[in-house]
C-alpha cells in the first residue's frame, strides 16, 4: 500500500489517497492516535469512492472515531475502463430508460453487477489485509454500503464483525442465495419509494438474512433521499458492535 | 389533576401518581426544573401504565429531559372492570387461543379494541389539558406507543407534534382509515416476527400514513423482543422534533 497524497481536515481527520497494486483507494482516519476500528465503505454498483455522499459519510465516521476506507471497483471511478463492463452498463441504462420489464432489468443488472461483485470482493479482501497492517488501525472491522459486495464479504471474510447495507432491491442471484449465510449483526437501510429498488424484493432480502440480530430502517422518499440522521444511526449501530 | 403520591428516583426523576376525575395516571418529570417537552406514553390495547416495560421507557425518557405521562384506559389497569369490556377481551383471547382465522381474530379484536380507543382518546386529551397547565411542562408534545390511540390523537389533537407507534398489525378499522390523515413526523416500530401482528398488515399501515417524514424500524423477534437500543432511537427521534 502506497500513499499518494495526504490532507488534514479542519476537524483533525486525516485523508490519504493510496494505491494497492492497481487499486486506488482513500483512507480517512480520526484525529486521535489511538488504534481505531475500521469501516470498509462501498457505494452500490461501483459508484466512485469520490462521490460526495460517500465522502460525507466517511468523514462523519472518521470524525466519530473510525478509520474508513473506500476503493474504486475494477473499471469504475479512477480506474481504466473495460469494454465488456462499459457495454453491460450501457445495456442496463438502455433497459431502464426504455422502461424494460422487471425480468429484462434483472437480466441486464445481473450481467453488469454480477461480474463486478466477483471482481471487487478479492480486491476488498486484499485492501483489508493491507489496512490492518497499518499502525493506528486495529479492527474490529465493519462494512457499510453496497449490499451485494457486503453479502459476499460477510460470508467469505471472517474479519467482518458487523454490516450496514443500503437498498437491495436488485442484488445479483448469487448474493441473494448467499444472504442466508450472513450471520453478522446487520443494519439494513432502504428508501420506501426507491425508484430503482423494488420494495418487496428488498423486504424479502431482509427476511432472508441469517443474522440473529438484524434491524431494518426505511424512510419515505426516493433512492438518494436518505435523511442524514441515518448516518448518525449507522454510527450508533457500529458503536454497539465495533467499539 | 390531583397528585396522590410522589417519589424521587436515584437519577433525580420525580414520579408522581395522579388522578384526573376517574382517570388514574403517572407523571415522570426530569430532575432539572427547566420546562420540559412532554411525551404521552400508552401501551398497546390498554395494557396497564404500571407494566414494567412501559415504566422502563418512561424513566429513560424522563432521565433524558422529557416529562412523560401514562394513564390507564377505561376498564383496564387500576380502574374498575366493565362487564362488556371483559367479555370482549375474553372472546379475543378465546379466538387467539383456539387458532381462529384471520377474519375471526380481526372481528374479536375490533369488538374489544375499537370501543377502547373511542373511550380512551377523550381521556388522553383531557389529561393533556391538565398536564400543560402544570408548571415545568411546556410542550411541544409527542406521543409514544399504542398505535390506534396514537393515530386518533395525531388526527384530532393539533398539539401532537411527533409520534412513535409500535406494532400495528391489528388496528381497528376506523384508525386504519384515519392513518392517511396523519401528517406529523412518525417513527413506526415493529417486530419482524410479531406473533400477534401480521407483518404485511403492519407494513401496509406504514405505507398508508400521510406523514411526509416517516421512518420504519423493524427488528428480528417476537412481540416483546424489541431491543433496548430502540428506546434510545426513540429518544433521538423525539429529540429532533420536540427539543
Amino acid at each position: 500500500m502506497r500513499f499518494t497524497s495526504e490532507q488534514r481536515l479542519d476537524d483533525g481527520v486525516l485523508v490519504r489517497e493510496f494505491t494497492l497494486g492497481e487499486i486506488p483507494g482513500t483512507l480517512w482516519t480520526p484525529a486521535a492516535s489511538a488504534p481505531a476500528p475500521l469501516i470498509l465503505m462501498a457505494h452500490n454498483n461501483g459508484l466512485p469512492k469520490g462521490e460526495p455522499r460517500l465522502v460525507a459519510r466517511a468523514r462523519y465516521c472518521a470524525a466519530h472515531g473510525y478509520a474508513v476506507a473506500a476503493i474504486d471497483a475494477p473499471g469504475r471511478g479512477d480506474r481504466p475502463r473495460c469494454a465488456a463492463d462499459e457495454q453491460a452498463r450501457a445495456e442496463l441504462r438502455r433497459v431502464m430508460r426504455d422502461g424494460g420489464s422487471a425480468g429484462e432489468i434483472e437480466e441486464a443488472f445481473e450481467a453488469f453487477v454480477g461480474p463486478l461483485v466477483d471482481k471487487s470482493v478479492p480486491e476488498w479482501r486484499a485492501t483489508l489485509d493491507a489496512l490492518l497492517a497499518l499502525p493506528g488501525i486495529a479492527g474490529p472491522v465493519g462494512y457499510s454500503g453496497w449490499t451485494a459486495v457486503g453479502i459476499r464479504l460477510a460470508v467469505t471474510e471472517p474479519r467482518i464483525a458487523a454490516a450496514g447495507f443500503f437498498a437491495g432491491g436488485y442484488v445479483p442471484r448469487a448474493q441473494r442465495e448467499e444472504a442466508r449465510q450472513v450471520t453478522v449483526p446487520l443494519l439494513f437501510l432502504l428508501q420506501w419509494d426507491d425508484e430503482g429498488n423494488p420494495r418487496r424484493r428488498a423486504l424479502d432480502l431482509f427476511d432472508a438474512f441469517g443474522s440473529r440480530e438484524k434491524t431494518l430502517h426505511a424512510n419515505l422518499g426516493g433512492h438518494t433521499g436518505t435523511p442524514w440522521f441515518e448516518v448518525e444511526d449507522g454510527d450508533r449501530f457500529f458503536g454497539r458492535h465495533l467499539k
